[in-house]
């Protein structure tokens, strides 16, 4: 089976996470939005959204095709990809436990998404420039430590031969804090350079993953949007004090 | 098996949206935070939270302690809760799409909490209510009717027979469904009342929940903690225009 993908076009965003499982699975996908043609592009994904017959509508991208099932929510899309791709342990009790790291993690993806948009997401950067200041304040000096912390922690009573969050082995929610440490280096460099100091773990995780040979060669790929000022992870100076 | 709940003892919060799966299923369980003498109380959530040795340690309640697996976030909880109570459908596909609109609703949540934080949740109200007057505009202008039509859309969809938001059958989204319109009611009487004459299934599926009879004695019960200023959903006059 081929997995069609349909996320926002130009930028990583949340379909990124969806994106990194799929390549380290090795699985097949098209990425609808972003090809050519007939049927094709963000035309496609559009027509999916506003779809009046579709019985289970989404409310956002991303959108997962599997078949006959339409999937939404980034953390349900990884909870079905990595029962079916073994990159989820197969315990009921882990298999909780990695959908719990996922959520969290989809939590700390908005208050990172808000530092630049804390007013609302229908208006400009341009506009809220002055909450945004405030509101990255407060983030880089509450919330970054709080969440870097538990990751780090985490890894920490792993011991020393269980490398990944959940132990031994590899699941989604390791790509997933890669993709968050990636995308807050790019976002706000000074803050993180301080951060490595303090949280080797979850740094060290982030230089594991990105070295394995798929993610390797996917991020080394044009399919590998780069990061940008349109997405979740933006770079503003004046942020990133 | 009882099951154990801990929760900031003095508000709904995320945590209702557990006991409400929890008291529709006719389970026993202990609010732990709740209750008076040794070993209870607010102290033992805590406990729970800075345990050094936890392995699977929570990042913020709701936690559930079920035998001996120990869950956390609110969605995550009512995945578990929903297959062993029959609160949730038999398929993947179906168990998949009410995860979804649980995810949905924990994005809405979100939003509802940030009008009145948009700064940082570490600060006072009374710190950010400029920010949260702009915040709330833009929420109840944009975000309030997205969110809502698109529970509207779902039930509109199911067709007459079918009362619930996946069919037939309720589910832990119908009664998540029910405490977003009772919290939004509560915060925004005025944007609500204007909103009940276009979502009126949405509304009809509150009405109906309420209803039922282990909710209505819940909610009739001293177990419902009654809104306040503490939690997500609070009523500042000034915020609903």
């Amino acid at each position: 089976m081929t997995y069609e993908l349909y996320y926002w076009p130009s930028i990583q965003g949340r379909g990124e996470f969806v994106r990194l499982a799929m390549e380290e699975a090795g699985a097949r996908y098209r990425d609808v939005a972003r090809e050519q043609g007939n049927g094709n592009g963000i035309e496609a994904m559009m027509s999916l959204l506003e779809s009046r017959s579709a019985k289970r509508p989404p409310f956002a991208p991303p959108i997962l095709k599997a078949g006959s099932l339409l999937i939404a929510q980034t953390a349900n899309i990884l909870y079905f990809l990595g029962k079916r791709h073994d990159l989820a342990p197969q315990t009921q009790g882990g298999q909780l436990w990695v959908n719990q790291l996922q959520l969290t993690m989809a939590d700390f993806v908005v208050e990172i998404h808000d530092t630049h948009h804390p007013v609302g997401g229908d208006l400009y950067y341009e506009d809220q420039k002055k909450e945004a200041r405030r509101r990255t304040q407060e983030f880089l000096r509450m919330r970054l430590p709080k969440y870097l912390g538990h990751f780090e922690q985490i890894l920490a009573r792993n011991g020393r031969t269980s490398r990944y969050l959940t132990g031994a082995k590899l699941t989604y929610a390791d790509l997933s804090l890669f993709q968050l440490v990636a995308g807050l280096n790019y976002a706000f460099p000074k803050a993180m350079a301080k951060a490595a100091r303090k949280y080797r773990r979850v740094f060290g995780l982030h230089a594991k993953i990105q070295e394995r040979p798929r993610i390797a060669a996917y991020l080394a790929s044009p399919r590998r949007i780069p990061f940008n000022e349109d997405g979740i992870f933006r770079h503003y100076p004046e942020l990133d004090r």
